[in-house]
């Protein structure tokens, strides 16, 4: 069948653009009158997702519709995130009209049904997310998917290099680019900026790009951005590394994998990170980064994100053999995740700890010291810039004779300038209800505990520990101290704290 | 652990109501200066969760922030959802706050990683859904991990029994209660209003309840919504009965099993309806209704929503068994799925189709007359009204006599009032390309095109068909037309039928 009558090509009435100060996280929204005649001649209801044109930018965005006199009827009130990504000015004219179908949706409903999803239509959907056509309820969809019925490896390839693929791809005229990653799961883990400042000391190339925090309360990029500025674009960041060999910034800012950022916005709604996502999170941004060797620090503990070291061993190799698919060396080693490393938890309060170490200081945490000695000095013997087994020994003497702390400081002011960390204005401690020895410390309770304080939205807020595994406590004895930026932040996080007695376990 | 340092309980500081006038759909959202300072000692950001309290009433919704001067620092403005939810007057105080977590969250996430969730778990999720605690991700995820890896028997009666419980419960002073119920998914199926008036006229109680559409291009709710008002509240429903013996009212105003309506509007966003969601979805409604017998419509066909013979025979035994534990007694028919039924498709367009059929006019789609009294013969066989084997011959005389269009005409007039359908301004042809024989009409591809011609939102919107299987036709003889509303709706309609040139197949 199928002659149509042939109509004109359909253009919906123009509008003009208003900057409505509405801040809404990542989400493009426009607000247009209930009467406004574009309304009624594209059929537009509230939660309509829309196509915004102006010039050659398109915007998908959700409508939503006011009646009153705040908004008159030729105007299209947009969210800071649209008004930014159309690149308007106030008056410009902009169209609205029906989002199209997105194309990808039939590969994620036939995921939903069983169907393993083959590299054309894994980059469909990449695209369609980047372009920003998935509204939550579609992200939320495809990562569930992707969770319950898990990506197998050609998919977690596939997915890996879509993801990679959709954003900046850097290189780098070194034939080493060193990277590291921490798979998270444990507060206060914060070794990145150590190492980063240690091998750029030795000489090595390290362009270090690092996530915001997933479920965790601070990402390495969330503590870094209390001692400097993070959001760095291309052409900054590559003069920081020309100049001193290393940068530690927001991968978010330099697009690199894009679709991570999306997804992650999602996962942390939902709480949800599982092995093939982290794997193409993981590898995607060290590919687009143009890294060549990466040292993978995985954590295993009962309450950490791998609990065990059969499952460490499982997602090392998954790692590895992934990685070699796209010509990046993979060294992974699992770690000791039954307790937070250092003392503070949260992104200023870990800022204290890494200064700490790099400065020599009597009272730096000796775990976190040495556990970013042992990653670096590894990463020296993958690169060939130290001897087997001599790694960590040359690392340690790299913090011990200042030049870690020397390089730090002219990374940070390569990168805008060194800051001083933000200090919470309210703190609370918890004590011990009884003597006796610290014999179980819950990372996840602990993380918990810090989000619901601010981190990692609030810089300041987190926790300072006061004890570790095999201490021994006296009742009264403060544990660890909650720190906040508002009343309202400690209350709840002190609420918590009440009902969970069991985040430090003590044996009399 | 844990003696916390007592603080005085916490209270955000107050703001004032205002009504907005935005109009999201089902969302309840709150607007607050970025300055504000409810904002500040909560630490609230754009797209928090937050609880809404005023008085004993609460409210859960996302906020945004502004800044600039449409909002005064001491404001919240709320959407009219949530103006609705928390009862409030202009310039009323209202508190702010976090909104606690979701506890039953953590059943969702262990559903999502593989394990099965029991009673006490479903019931919690639905309660928490029931309270409006769930975002669109949120519910999103469930409705996927629960497609993905299916729900099994327990799991489905448990939410059946869950979603029937937070709603309201009718019942009726008759043994028997009828109830009828079309498995979706065959455009034009519009037997309910008939069969309500056949029965109904035989002396029988059928106080039917029906949805809005999911993913086709009219519910029976939204059909009947343009022949009488549809949206009684449960003391008019039960009047209209009392007087009438019949209904067919819209369930989601009677709030029966309320998480229904909420859990849809995620899946026809997402276009995802899978047997266990449906069985819930269906039965939850009946039992909650009161209903003691139901039949059950399952159309097969290629492009129908059940597929083949053995899908449909094993969604009927699921149905039939897990009917049984209400002690509900469910029939199902297979019926032909292979075309749509009757002449329009589209609220407006199947209401004509119904009337026509009602008044025993001979235009009348013999198609829609046949099944509606194949239904209405199997329901009165069922009710022990007729012997087996004559209800549909009884049906037919109950059509005949006209009995049916009085009952009809006045359980539209206890609903509120007869109402005419609405008639499209816009309409356009689509024409055959040659000569032959129609061989195969695509039901999915023809309900994408009445809902991109604005059904069901736009009443009138749709499809009227000129050509049913095995029909001869001449080249540039009319297949179908499009009905539309307005020239945008009739453009993307015309936009997708230009392109999806197999809709009707023509066999030369």
């Amino acid at each position: 069948m199928s002659e149509v009558v042939k109509t004109a090509p359909h253009a919906p009435p123009p509008l003009k653009a208003r900057r409505f100060g509405l801040y809404a996280q990542h989400e493009s929204i426009v607000l247009m009158h209930r009467d406004c005649h574009a309304c009624r001649s594209e059929g537009l209801s509230p939660r309509s997702q829309v196509l915004l044109t102006s010039g050659t930018r398109e915007v998908y965005a959700t409508l939503y519709q006011m009646d009153g006199d705040i908004l008159a009827l030729d105007e299209a009130a947009l969210s800071e995130e649209a008004w930014r990504l159309l690149g308007v000015e106030a008056g410009d004219l902009l169209t609205v009209r029906h989002a199209p179908t997105i194309e990808s949706m039939s590969s994620v409903r036939r995921r939903i049904y069983g169907t393993r999803l083959d590299d054309t239509a894994i980059d469909g959907i990449v695209r369609d997310v980047v372009a920003g056509r998935y509204t939550p309820i579609h992200l939320a969809a495809f990562l569930t998917a992707t969770s319950v019925l898990p990506l197998d490896d050609a998919e977690t390839v596939a997915l890996t290099r879509a993801m990679a693929g959709v954003g900046e791809q850097l290189d780098w005229p070194s034939d080493v680019v060193m990277d590291k990653h921490c798979i998270g799961g444990l507060p206060g883990n914060r070794t990145t900026p150590i190492v980063v400042a240690i091998l750029a000391a030795c000489g090595l190339v390290m362009p270090k790009t690092s996530s915001r925090a997933i479920t965790s309360p601070a990402g390495t990029a969330d503590t870094m951005e209390t001692l400097a500025p993070v959001d760095l674009d291309l052409p900054a960041m590559r003069r920081v590394v020309d100049a001193e060999g290393g940068c530690i910034v927001w991968g978010g800012a330099v697009r690199l994998s894009p679709v991570d950022d999306i997804f992650i916005r999602v996962e942390r709604v939902l709480d949800v990170d599982t092995e093939g996502q982290l794997i193409a999170s993981v590898l995607s941004k060290k590919i687009a980064a143009g890294s060549t060797h990466v040292v993978l620090d995985i954590p295993v503990g009962a309450t950490a994100k791998v609990r065990t070291r059969e499952a460490a061993a499982k997602l090392s190799q998954r790692l590895i053999e992934i990685a070699a698919r796209f010509d990046l060396k993979a060294l992974c080693m699992q770690t000791d995740g039954t307790q937070p490393v250092g003392v503070g938890i949260g992104p200023a309060l870990e800022a204290l700890d890494v200064l700490a170490v790099l400065q020599n200081r009597p009272e730096a945490p000796p775990d976190l010291r040495q556990r970013a000695c042992l990653l670096a000095g590894t990463a020296l013997e993958l690169a060939g810039a130290a001897k087997a087994g001599l790694g960590a020994e040359a690392a340690e003497a790299v913090i011990a004779d200042g030049r870690a702390w020397a390089r730090f400081q002219r990374i940070c002011e390569a990168q805008g300038g060194m800051r001083t960390p933000p200090v919470a204005a309210q703190r609370a401690p918890i004590h011990a209800t009884r003597s006796g020895r610290v014999i179980l410390i819950d990372n996840r309770q602990l993380a918990t505990l810090a989000k619901l304080a601010g981190a990692p939205d609030r810089k300041a807020a987190g926790i300072q520990m006061q004890v570790r595994l095999g201490a021994e406590v006296a009742a009264g004895q403060p544990l660890l101290t909650v720190h906040a930026e508002t009343a309202g932040e400690l209350a709840y996080a002190l609420d918590y704290a009440a009902s969970h007695g069991d985040m430090i376990e003590i044996d009399a």
